[in-house]
């Protein structure tokens, strides 16, 4: 995994750093241009390497972006900090921390990038099924002491889905134009009751 | 507008019937392929013209998106037949009739192909908000006799659309196994929160 062939005049460093540069340039693209208008070739360039250098590590656009989002973490994952604490104000934790993620302009350009690539490629749709279950929707059931945690955990993350769908993606001006502490004291209580209100799940 | 060019041995006939025929295979090629794989010489091919003329009526992917889906019908206008009644009763409505549109695969389908080409074209996405912020969203709010009315309307709209991408988008488990009657159960009670609850959105 050494000699990998580099262009000439390109990058030739170690593979360790070569990898780093590719998924550097990946990140950004995918980032900046969107998962569809990303591709292997523009990557190589952008990380001045062969595009058969990304191929042999990444295999496909959908490999390469995996990695990527892997190596940067998602950021989701912070998500999970604000789950131990009292059960009653955790839905209130969450609509916070997940508004401040999308309201960081570089995390939320990540997350929009990441709600893209889920919509336009099935791979990044698992990627990113996976990331919520193990990351976000475990350690939240986990704590919840209370039978279907699961399903409450997701029917809470539905509700912090569909706020970045419209509020960052779509924009709706009703939605997109309000201060977060409007909207995080309207959905907090809905993501609660998801969390620990009476449902009938049976 | 009579003298298209047509492939040779190809469709000749009308100006309206080509055009009908363009539409028709756009809509499929969305629906089947999804937005990113669709391309105007694919649709061509389809329905058997030449590029240029989808070129000529529609200019560009996104314009051609834009026709097929307004001469569809968007789904989501039969959202909007169940907004007259009691108002109590409308999230549970809403509700029912939403993801009856979505477990209905031929309107599914369309709807999915429609979240993935809003996530993928910024184009796509206006096109969404406005269908939205028209056909939904202001019905609702018209008959709501309530402050911050289209808020309230989006906010509920949020919940739906999150529901969709967690269920048939992202199909977790935990969502997309459950049967629509307990979604119904569970997420009616936030949508009607949303829409006549008490909210502070001063």
């Amino acid at each position: 995994m050494t000699d990998q062939p580099a262009r000439a005049g390109g990058r030739r460093p170690g593979t360790s750093q070569t990898r780093d540069a590719i998924l550097d340039a990946a990140m950004e693209s995918f980032t900046s241009q969107g998962y569809t208008a990303t591709t292997i070739r523009g990557v190589a360039r952008a990380a001045e390497v062969d595009p058969a250098l990304v191929m042999h590590f990444f295999g496909t656009k959908d490999g390469l972006f995996d990695a990527a989002v892997r190596s940067r973490g998602l950021p989701l994952r912070r998500l999970s900090e604000v789950v131990p604490g009292d059960p009653d104000g955790l839905g209130e934790r969450l609509v916070r921390r997940y508004l401040t993620l999308w309201e960081e302009p570089e995390t939320g350009a990540r997350l929009q990038a990441i709600l893209h690539a889920a919509a336009a490629s099935e791979a990044a749709a698992t990627l990113l099924r996976g990331f919520l279950t193990e990351e976000v929707l475990r350690p939240i059931a986990k704590t919840l002491e209370i039978d279907h945690a699961e399903t409450r955990a997701i029917l809470a993350g539905s509700s912090l889905i569909g706020l970045a769908m419209v509020r960052y993606v779509l924009k709706v001006d009703a939605l997109a134009l309000l201060p977060p502490e409007t909207v995080i004291a309207a959905a907090a209580p809905a993501v609660q009751r998801y969390l620990t209100g009476e449902l009938d799940l049976d």
